[in-house]
């Protein structure tokens, strides 16, 4: 595929995922960003900046180079992208295995993140997808590179896809663009379902070695396509 | 009807009861899984692993025998099972009343099944349709028949046509797939109302020979057709 | 206006008022009730049993006399009507300014139910619409008048259109069915967030004189036709 | 642009605006109500009260003058305005710089509303936002000045966009109608997020240096067009 092509499908996969995030309630208004990574390329393409969802077309996702740098003359390029991309950027940059960062504020995730507390593996759909707890990230700013460092240094060796920035909200990876809106949707289904149980009283801890063959079965059995998840090389 | 398309039917069937997963917020991503057995044959319909629902088409379903095992040249048969089709299979091997099968990981129920608690019955609605409270199964991993005996065994001569699996999520049986979709729409309907109901206080039990009258009157008279379920037939 | 033209206006209002059931979420599956009185006749037309809310016509619906008989011959005749109707026949017969009545098992009203609790009135929306608490209403079992007797006697007198029937769910009458359907989706609102105020801590009551202006003011001023309600006919 | 213009154009978007308050949930029946001062007049336009959200149109809009009374022969002004309409007016009199008002009975900003208690600012969305907590308001009931002169007291030389008036809800402003509608918006959502962090255990606050960088960052850099709100002004 050339150059182009590839940029092409890129955005055309970015700008539709974002209705993801609208379909299952991660966003509200302009909040939450998608991005994706240009394979064979060092570029991602991003969500602009404060733009409504309504108005996500193919062309008006901004295309980035991997300092977070909007690619001169390219289309989209007289608009800002989201206030988030030097986190994103920082995560293709240290993590090549990397295809799609998603970062949203959705309630539940964000519900643990702001007590700084993991999201415990109770329940065996959250083995499957991602291996054990969510963990939590530090608490970081915007303005720097923090945040991308936060995220970096929570997810490099753990099997989870998802991290809970404290006070701020998830940030989710994939091999792909489509991977990390999957992890956004998981995460916050079983932080809602997490919360909900606890709130009952205690919930019964899955034993480790459960944990273990539950993950692997999933990351290797299920679906159609047997394929790879950055999660697992990086445990490699 | 013939056995070719007594198949049809079910796949339609089964394709279309998927999209009340949806409707009633029971299923996220590709998550969730229904079947329905083929009146008259050995066979059950069921949804392929990891596929879209915006995909499922009644072509797509896949024909399995009453092991689990795919019927060789059928079909859509070039695709993989739900990976919870050996639980299915066992359900339908073990209890010959039932003609559909449904599991979910429904927030509520799973918030339950995460403490293995049952879910008393406090309400007339529950007394309806389950006859008492929402039993609790065993946990049980993936990879044996240990699935399909935990709800065999707990539903067995039991009122309910749901089971809370530990750590894990609701399985529902019926007459038929719509009668089992129909059970997992009202277990979280009611796993969710009783849950915010104790969250706000203590709840009122029901007598138990009231819970018989509402149930029984329930099976037998509601509705326009009068038609037996499996729960019935059990309990004789 | 004939007394067919009145049956054919109330056919059609109540079958379209079912979605508005489904459009604030009061009810899954074939859940809930409303019907409507026919002005001027000893007459109401009310839901099916157990019909989905996809086949609601207005010829499906069933027309009954204030005993709760269907009436012989008319249309729709050949189907049961809602396993409600002696309830929703009762009120007719005992509260003449009641011209719609509903029913449903909508989940925060339900959950007070269940612990027997009034809903107190510590929102101004509240104390506009029902002009205090929301009562509750005895145990009653299906299959006597002991359902209707309750809604009626808790009611009558009453400044509130709303019963919460212990371990049931709510009923709501109005001066007619669009009344009462109101009146059911404002009964779940205020419950819900009443539950959800109260979860955080103590919630603070507003005075007497202050509720008794608030529900003066909207039953009289709110909206743009001034009409009557029956709660406020019921009060003179 | 001509007066007619301008008022033809803020009629359009008042009625559209209201499809928002539907579409985020903030809103059932014909609650809730959003006005937008026409740009150099002394007039803004609000919903007529007690109309259903489907038929809202630019021409059922009212238009008022800033005393609240509706300007005779205008279009719609055979109808009354909100009965919310005198808060609306008491705002555009006393902050000039506010373009738009939003009141809802959101329901988590109601529940905190009903306990009188303030939202803390611990996620980082909301500092983005409302710069720090989103204060009380007194009780006050219609039918004089005080609901207004509670709105303008609390906000006044406040950062926050939004006040939560004791026992009733949220009332919103900002630089036109669309900016106060985000405003309710985000309100109900950082409250929905805040209540659910605390039902877990406490929550981390953030430091008020941090509190202000946020702010300080997301009023002029994020999105396309650096524009100034009225809480910016209103704290210079």
């Amino acid at each position: 595929m050339s150059r182009e092509d590839a940029i092409r499908r890129v955005r055309e996969e970015v700008a539709s995922l974002h209705g993801e995030l609208i379909r299952y309630g991660l966003v509200v208004w302009t909040g939450g960003n998608v991005s994706g990574r240009v394979p064979g390329e060092d570029l991602f393409v991003i969500k602009p900046s404060g733009v409504s969802y309504d108005e996500l077309t193919p062309e008006s996702m901004i295309l980035c180079d991997l300092d977070g740098a909007v690619v001169p003359g390219s289309e989209g390029s007289e608009r800002s992208p989201s206030s988030d991309t030097a986190a994103h950027a920082y995560v293709y940059r240290h993590m090549p295995e990397v295809g799609g960062v998603v970062h949203t504020h959705s309630t539940y995730a964000t519900a643990w993140a702001a007590r700084g507390e993991a999201i415990p593996c109770h329940i065996t759909a959250m083995a499957d997808e991602f291996g054990g707890e969510i963990p939590v990230g530090p608490f970081a700013i915007i303005g720097d590179d923090s945040i991308g460092r936060g995220i970096v240094d929570t997810l490099s060796g753990h099997r989870s896809r998802a991290v809970l920035m404290q006070n701020h909200g998830p940030f989710t990876i994939g091999r792909d663009a489509r991977d990390a809106v999957k992890a956004a949707v998981m995460c916050e289904d079983v932080a809602r379902t997490m919360h909900l149980a606890r709130q009952g009283g205690a919930t019964i801890p899955i034993e480790q070695a459960h944990l273990d063959s539950l993950f692997d079965r999933y990351q290797n059995v299920y679906g159609q396509p047997a394929a790879e998840t950055p999660a697992q090389e990086a445990q490699q």
